[in-house]
């Protein structure tokens, strides 16, 4: 029997919505949401969308209009009652009313703020003015937006069966992925690939294959919707964001040496437990862990996102045993361009010396590499980050040169600052 | 929006029919039957299931509760209008009216025959008895429930996502069959994998990709439920169950040397073009051609089902030299045992010296080989045959000595009378 409702239901939609949902998006988007709503609300940002794999030639591929029509059907979002009651009531690792009523208050009555796009050769403009909880929400929905559509366009030039082998050929790759993993023990990974997603019902049944296969060693995602209906953990701390903000927003060296800790020092006073984790790269791991007060040591763990993840995870033992803390007791997460390999290195090397978790994201959720002609469905890097704070421009270092970010000039007034010297310079794939 | 009806309607079986249609069935059987109704209407049979692989305990695996249900389902089903319908509008072979108003008449009131059931030891003994043109139509529905039966034991056993994974690695699979056969150019392939299929949904996916694959390459299915379906063509001719039975009705030595002429002669006078095609091996080819009338030589194509193809291929082709037909206008069918490297081999030998088609079953329909431990899916070697005929035990040779059955003292008095000599042995693989 045809379900006749639903097919005329499925046709009034006037486009397929990439994004249905406010909460679409990952969990530590809206940690870092309430934060800067409770700390720093009178903040102006603009967010761009960078593409660092110019190779792909966005405009090219993705139709304006069609472009357009995402961005304003995610306009048209609000908060649903029942994600506002998930939001109010789920328990977030292990802690109650992790988000305080003024914030779900503020939280049920957004609309996301306009976007400026303009065509600009092969390549998209698209930028995010406004307050900047406000515009911070628009990361993970725009790169998500951006990827899919770019998938779209090679799926349409495929046949029925075609796509379905497609998709064939990639569940059986994340089930082998699964299988190699299953493998480890005490294995503790979660989902993190929301934002270079394939689609959003691909990263639903990666998240559902994951928790089928891998069992508890599946601690959860990042995408607070799956998590939602799929009833995982929704799992995330913090990004980069927070400092590269606070850090453009300085108002003299001493500040801005100061920024990235005082970061920390807000989110100390809000968070605990899981949610204390230090993510030390933005500026450089090393001038950072130096530089840093007693008790960032006391925290939870660290985030290794760029860099040789290995020197990372050492660099971060080394500092807590400097620091009289027990690595035992400390968690590691690895979470820069993860794949099944790397994954069971970075364990076997460092699971008898520190807790390890992984954040798997675009190689989990976004793997068609090789699967079509001209491996036109490879993941590429496309980032969209806040490139001013109150008209200040903003910098990222990282310990990956590849990835720093800014102008010329601040990049090296912030590499004097923060001591950064040489760095080892590492492919970005994704 | 759930279908509520059709979760309802779906709960109310009592049990999930292997096959639902008493066209679920190959199209040659229907053929065959309608000559039967014609020239043989009164002959006594008795078909049998046979295992050839003895590894497979089928009354293990099977529960016979499961089995009975199965095979009672089966003689609840009648022809229903719309099949009738088909059967009697469509064209067959360019051909209108292949069955005459008397056959589909006594078609349309028919409900399958007894079925007699026993465990014996590891193994089933399934017969059937009675009118041929009845019980001759089990043939393909006994094979199908006992394979799937057999499959969905071992499915029981697997998770939501294992299965997925499962179904996406067999369809890889044939998707990367037909990858390699369209490479082959002027390929002329049908379906004939009803019988020893993983299921019929199974089926039913792979000929739609193979007509989506392949395109006209792809000449259609022997399954007429599915041609009808799908609205591709139902193909088949004749098999080796014809000249059984009129071989043991022969009353003497001199009648059995005549009887598989007298199967060929019967067809000859209903049928015509791509039905005229010889299956000449039933008591070994070579005597079989050479003790042919002439008239024979005039026929359609040759199809190969046992010994070694390209042999069997050659005699065919210096066979009509001899007659002094023209084998680039006839048609040669491999029918036994393929799969993509033989097509491909047998297709490079042949195509610039005959004809040639192929009649692709087992492992087009049920190649699960290597994807569950223990091989659990792997086919294996089921047939359902005639074993006598108004008390007269049946008798097939074939080119392949693994593939003859019968008693050992008719088996002898066969190769006696048809002049069979030494035989070379192949596997028997499906």
């Amino acid at each position: 029997m045809v379900d006749i409702a639903t097919r005329v239901w499925n046709h009034k939609w006037k486009i397929d919505p990439i994004v249905r949902s406010l909460i679409d998006t990952d969990f530590y988007k809206l940690l870092m949401c309430q934060s800067i709503f409770r700390n720093k609300p009178d903040t102006q940002v603009t967010f761009s969308l960078i593409n660092r794999s110019k190779h792909v030639p966005l405009a090219k591929l993705i139709d304006e209009a069609e472009l357009r029509e995402q961005l304003d059907h995610v306009r048209t979002l609000s908060l649903s009652r029942g994600e506002s009651t998930w939001l109010r009531g789920n328990t977030f690792y292990g802690k109650r009313q992790m988000f305080s009523p003024e914030f779900m208050e503020w939280f049920e009555g957004l609309r996301l703020p306009p976007y400026q796009l303009e065509r600009r050769g092969d390549q998209y403009e698209l930028t995010f003015q406004g307050k900047w909880h406000e515009v911070m929400l628009w990361e993970i929905p725009a790169l998500a937006i951006l990827m899919e559509l770019r998938g779209r366009a090679v799926l349409d030039q495929m046949g029925r069966f075609e796509l379905q082998v497609l998709y064939a050929r990639s569940m059986t790759r994340v089930w082998e992925k699964i299988e190699v993993l299953r493998d480890i023990p005490d294995l503790s990974i979660a989902d993190f690939g929301t934002r270079r997603r394939h689609s959003y019902l691909w990263q639903d049944w990666c998240v559902q294959a994951m928790h089928e296969g891998l069992g508890d060693a599946f601690t959860g995602t990042s995408n607070c919707k799956i998590a939602k209906s799929r009833e995982v953990e929704a799992i995330g701390t913090n990004a980069h964001e927070l400092p590269m903000v606070y850090a453009a927003l300085a108002k003299d060296d001493a500040a801005l040496a100061q920024a990235p800790y005082d970061v920390l020092s807000d989110w100390h006073d809000e968070h605990e437990g899981n949610l204390r984790i230090i993510l030390p790269d933005t500026y450089g791991t090393k001038g950072f862990l130096d530089n840093a007060p007693d008790w960032l040591a006391g925290w939870t763990g660290m985030r290794i996102d760029s860099g040789d993840p290995a020197t990372g995870a050492q660099t971060a033992i080394d500092w807590w045993k400097s620091r009289g803390e027990d690595p035992l007791e400390k968690r590691v997460i690895f979470s820069d361009g993860l794949d099944v390999e790397k994954i069971r290195t970075l364990h076997a090397q460092f699971a008898d010396k520190v807790k390890v978790s992984f954040g798997w994201g675009t190689l989990l959720t976004n793997d068609f590499r090789g699967l079509v002609p001209n491996d036109a469905l490879a993941p590429f890097s496309l980032v969209c980050k806040a490139v001013s704070a109150n008209g200040h421009p903003t910098v990222k270092l990282s310990d990956n040169p590849n990835k720093a970010m800014g102008p010329q000039d601040q990049i090296d007034r912030y590499k004097h600052v923060f001591g950064v010297g040489d760095q080892a310079a590492e492919e970005v794939v994704v």
